[in-house]
């Protein structure tokens, strides 16, 4: 008694071919010619695409920012990612000021336990550094939690010090962990955003002028060269600039162990977005940090991901709702809660603008959304693979069919998106989750949260 | 009734696990959980390791180097390649001056039809340019020979000049071709070489000194700057040095479209064995162009496989008899036949050079013998995959055994091995080719040459 | 009795000082507050402007372009040098195939013996190669000549092939010699032309469109590797791309002992006067090698003169006249003499558009124009200098005039100038020979030719 | 009545003539074959070199180090530049926490009037920024003070974060001045030094230990990075490492306007000096930051000399005596006062480690110790060269004599010299300050104080 889909094109990150899967359990067991069974479940695939269920390297669910919490939780999040054909979330917890990572991770746990309709992991954030800290993270490895974060930005809150990148990058080569980095200079970004106060610029698209691309330029560079010092792997999360990027390619030249992840709205939203001082709020709608940049920082970023100087592709879902919460920033930008929805279209987004746009192809797409992230995270080959033995997270998409993003037709539980109208030419038919169909016919399949935690091995894992 | 191969550990150039394989004809059709059938058969290769057969991308067999014919023909040669676990060659067609394209395909056609034990295909090297020459990469493309060759070196022989690489180049873009570079800047070479004879130094070390590394570098940066300006891909084949290979990364960086190949030879010898200029012929043997390097060339060579910036391996399998063939140039070193033996012991000793020695691993492997050489030479999925739909050429390698490379029990028909006296810490169990087991218990099975002509798809392939 | 110039704004390359200069003889004996004895010439020099005579690097008077002949001579050409403020010049003799480099150097001195109206030297071109030639650098250098030139370009006629090149450069640091290299890639050039002609592409612009940036900018790097082999100084003359800077540049970043020279028409003229295929020939007037480029490439070379790139500024003055000469490619581009006029205007130009625009400070012209070529080429301190000891060579400029540079008032012996209508800002009021008054109120003055053989010391000299 | 040197040899940053020197009041008035007055001092320099005084770009006189005071106020300190033959020295005012800089000016003043033997000027270090500091900048271009400073070390005290450093410059390009750094990164050196302590690591050497050379490359990078940003010129003082060059070269490479500056220390020092943790203290002489290195950080800093890389010397003196004074660390290195002399010898150091081992010619020595400082720094012409209308400051050295270093000798006040028993192989014999004959006979010429405070012009000047 197993599943067996019939007849449809199948993609790897390498391969392509057409050919039947069985799934007995949760695994993969057979490809190619399959004999089915009494009692098996057959799908019959044929003119559809298959490929591996995606993989959201960076999300933020039910995310306390202070005066507000996050729109979606674990629950509408991951509900959301299904219904996009991510079966897989990797979201933070992070340490508040004086807490220690266990409680970080605890409380983590409690938020999302009984209540992902996909599979999670966690990677910790750490904010407040100390010994036990450095001691911790053994146990956030022993956990499964082997991937781990500092912002460089957000001074005075979660920015932490040279000092502290060095130590904690010693540290994760001996627990065999990896660091992601915020690369953003938070010290000159605090100082213009004070000039800007100062001169009365206080409309949404002061935020992006007040976070220009140099600076996260300069902070991947530093990051590279505290690496290089502490001989540790690295990796940069949500890039978001053409310069940042060229500083990652020369780091990875010189032999930086480096790695980049960047974001749908990098690659397809731009500053323009922003509009200008004009009284206008709807530029808070793309308040994130990193801002949107140009359409120059967008072809940079797609040539990265195709020539593979950028391995992975998250969401940084936060989601705000305009009303009620983006609104708290109305006549001061650096109110405004940061972050925007995602998790729900980035796989149909990548595959609408990536591969129809002839920027990457097949293979190179389920390497971008799901492969690279599975073996970089310590997920490979359970996750990120159609292969004998991997879990049945498949992914089935309708390549004829097409579809406008609609806020008002969305899972995910916030009251706009920004791809509002954008037009994406394909739909996905099914989605499997370790061997069980949780999406069908438009619909999460609701018997309930399916969702397991991912304990994970060591980072980077190849 | 097909081939059931049962319980390996199967690796290709991504994945490792252990399952089943089933062939039918000449095609993988199931892999994982196979059922057999009566009439199968069926092969346990429980503990050992299955992967894809190799592909040599440069040989030389039954070549008239002027003074003599090498010592290996087809059948020899492509039975050296299936007891070493090659189950695909391609060879060199060379146009003689005078000749057509179509002319130097018939020879080579009429040298390996019916001989081959392996799978072969051809490359073209091309000597005499002219308009009927470019004219005929498009036929050559057709008839699935759709990669070509032009020398740097051999100055008056097979060196062509700048102005032809360019034309060729801007032609191979038309065609979909992709050309091969024998990177040695001729006409220095040629004044060196004039230079040591009339200082009398004849012996064979003066090959290796007349030969610098800096004319490999210089060649690599000019192919690449011609490549650049008439935007179409480059190969460098046996690339032998780091500051070649150096120039050739930092030409990727710019953008350049450049892959590398190099040999086992340029890895694991070194110019050591030319030994002195004190009467001793012994270093005949190791004659080739390029020439063997240093130690710390090969160290470059190493970490350019492992990082990805060489993506295929060849061997340059050019064999001459020590005894009176290579000694036609005793007492002048440039009357020595270029080249040595090598397609029989390649895949050993990149898996027990390289994966036991940890500089790659098992996956980089597969794709470093196999599976890139078949992307990049237009034979994927048919060869180097183990997929559904891929041709069953599968090698079972015992990782427990090991043996000694000894010219007296070697296939290759030749008196001599660069390689006497390695021990190679494994062994090739069996080898199939498109299904049929052709190699079994140390031994090439024969009911005569199965191997066929591969008609290629258009170059570089991905 | 000397002279005494008073009170003039003095220009070296580092230093800008209002004082007196005194001569004896051929040198500066004092600088300062000088005492002027009975007998003295005094020149009252106030408001003006007092720097070194200019050295043109780069000049071919009374050459043999083989359908004709260029329409200056020593006489003409050196009396235009004067007018325009330059008091040295380095015209190239050039060996015909068969010719000793002593009959080269001989036929040389017969052409301008007793001719010259400013100081001349030598390099000396090599394009037949031999043992002989080897052994004759060393006569050139003990006769002065210590400057070469090899030729990249002119397939079948003065090209030379890289195994000449590399023995050349080797002798060239035994010697203490410095070879200078026409960079561009003659065989993909010779190429280039044929297809145009087999394609009916005969009209002046296809001189520019057959010679391409990129193939300077591979010649270029192709130099700089064989300098780099053979350990040797490498000289760039008339460099005209940015492509080609940008190499040079990344040349000397590693390493290379590389300098270049570029010519008033590659930053004051553009392509666009080659005009269309429409019938004019007015294009063959900027027929020269290589080509007039881009408007972005001048930028690049003023850039280069400002940073230090590029040392030195010859004019490659090799003059046809339009009537008569020119046309004798007309309906076949390749049949055009190839070259323009130059040495005239060198200097006011580049202080006009140089200077004046300020793209390069006073001293940076005064550095470029002189000293650096004085430097380089063995004159340092006689010439381009304003130093006790030096060679009296003066410049005395009016900075307050201004007048339009045309043919029919010039001095050199040409029936055009492509600097026809520039306005220049500036009058060179007076020049100084050794000491000598040889140009005063717009008139060279003539009790014959004054101008010296300077036998050079080694270069490149510092 | 003025002073006449006459016959020497005369070495400027170009020129290299014997002649005569006449002054006139402070001024030199004429150079070459200078006529004599009644009542000329006539000094005879036959057989002697001739350059303009050095200028120290890098002084600390009588710096309260907080434990402690520095061994040499301005009194002892300028003395001992004179009697090395530096005419001109700039001291570092910096501003305390909570003070203006004009008060910072004004102490410095205070510490400096009437004290002091050869010529001097301020930078200006700047510890707390806010917006008067700011606005304070423009007074101090004003008064002559054109250069500052900022630490990137010392955390907790002289460090400023990137927000600061990113302000400054802007600020910087607004008032015409240029901003010098401290590069080593403050933050990492802070925990290396906890980490050190925490395990007992107390001992000299590990003040070297912990101030790894990645940190002054790390830091360099920074600087450059936030120059970029803010389009403003950087100076990097006493730089020490060949990884901080090499990025310092990138770079430039890349279009920064960086200026780098290195001391005798690390030049002719290594890190052997620290010795082991064996109990002995004589490695506190040699504690000073950045820390002595390696043999081949010294070879690559040679090298930017040679190469014009690095363009000033100062020697960062600000020393303290052994006895007492560096006494204070014993058992805690993080006690000892960081510094050591040096403006003594700087000037005869580089003359005999520099130009008569052959690294450097007399040119460049000129330029590296005097010119070029002067013409950054906004001093030239009236500093740094001789030439009519510069100031008569000249050493004059006789290359015939040599000697011994020894603190027992040495005019500064300090009781041990990190130089101690260096053979210099020249000797100063007279030094001239703006005319007047302030050192002779192995004395300073003592009627009192000569000194006088220099305004400077806008930096970087040219």
């Amino acid at each position: 008694m197993g599943v067996v889909i019939r007849g449809g094109r199948v993609f790897t990150a390498v391969d392509e071919y057409v050919g039947d899967i069985r799934i007995e359990g949760e695994k993969i067991v057979a490809i190619g010619e399959v004999t089915s069974e009494a009692g098996d479940q057959i799908i019959d695939a044929a003119g559809c695409y298959i490929f591996p269920g995606g993989i959201d390297t960076h999300t933020h669910f039910d995310l306390d920012a202070g005066t507000t919490r996050t729109a979606d939780d674990f629950e509408s999040g991951t509900r959301a990612a299904i219904a996009g054909g991510t079966t897989t979330i990797l979201d933070y917890a992070t340490q508040n000021k004086g807490e220690t990572l266990k409680q970080a991770l605890f409380g983590q746990h409690r938020k999302a336990d009984e209540k992902c309709y996909c599979d999670y992991g966690f990677h910790m954030g750490i904010t407040d550094w100390n010994d036990e800290v450095s001691k911790e993270m053994q146990d956030m490895v022993d956990e499964g939690v082997s991937s781990f974060k500092l912002y460089l930005a957000y001074k005075g809150k979660l920015q932490v010090d040279d000092g502290v990148i060095y130590e904690a990058l010693k540290r994760s080569v001996e627990v065999g962990g990896l660091i992601g980095f915020h690369c953003e200079n938070g010290d000159v970004i605090d100082r213009l955003i004070k000039i800007a106060k100062k001169n009365g610029k206080l409309a949404p698209v002061y935020h992006a002028l007040t976070r220009p691309s140099a600076l996260e330029a300069e902070a991947v560079e530093r990051v590279m060269n505290l690496a290089s010092f502490a001989k540790a792997p690295v990796y940069i999360v949500h890039l978001s600039t053409k310069h940042g990027l060229l500083n990652l390619i020369e780091g990875k030249n010189r032999g930086v162990e480096v790695y980049g992840e960047t974001c749908p709205q990098y690659l397809l939203l731009d500053e323009s977005l922003y509009g200008t001082d004009d009284g206008s709020f709807e530029g808070a709608k793309y308040v994130m940090s990193p801002p949107l940049r140009s359409h120059e920082d967008q072809e940079a970023l797609w040539e990265g991901l195709k020539t593979g100087s950028i391995l992975t592709t998250g969401t940084d879902h936060c989601s705000f709702n305009q009303k009620g919460q983006k609104e708290i920033g109305i006549g001061d930008f650096t109110k405004i809660p940061n972050g925007g929805p995602g998790v729900e279209h980035r796989m149909e987004l990548l595959y609408s603008f990536g591969v129809l746009k002839g920027r990457i192809d097949m293979k190179q797409y389920v390497a971008l959304t799901s492969t690279n992230a599975a073996k970089l995270f310590g997920l490979f080959p359970q996750k990120g693979e159609i292969a004998v033995g991997s879990d049945g997270d498949l992914v089935i998409l309708d390549p004829t069919q097409s579809h406008i993003i609609e806020s008002k037709k969305q899972v995910q539980n916030v009251d706009y998106t920004p791809y509002e109208g954008f037009e994406v030419k394909s739909k996905i038919r099914q989605v499997f989750l370790r061997g069980k169909l949780v999406f069908d016919n438009s619909n999460v399949i609701s018997d309930g949260p399916q969702g397991k935690y991912l304990k994970r091995g060591i980072c980077p894992g190849r």
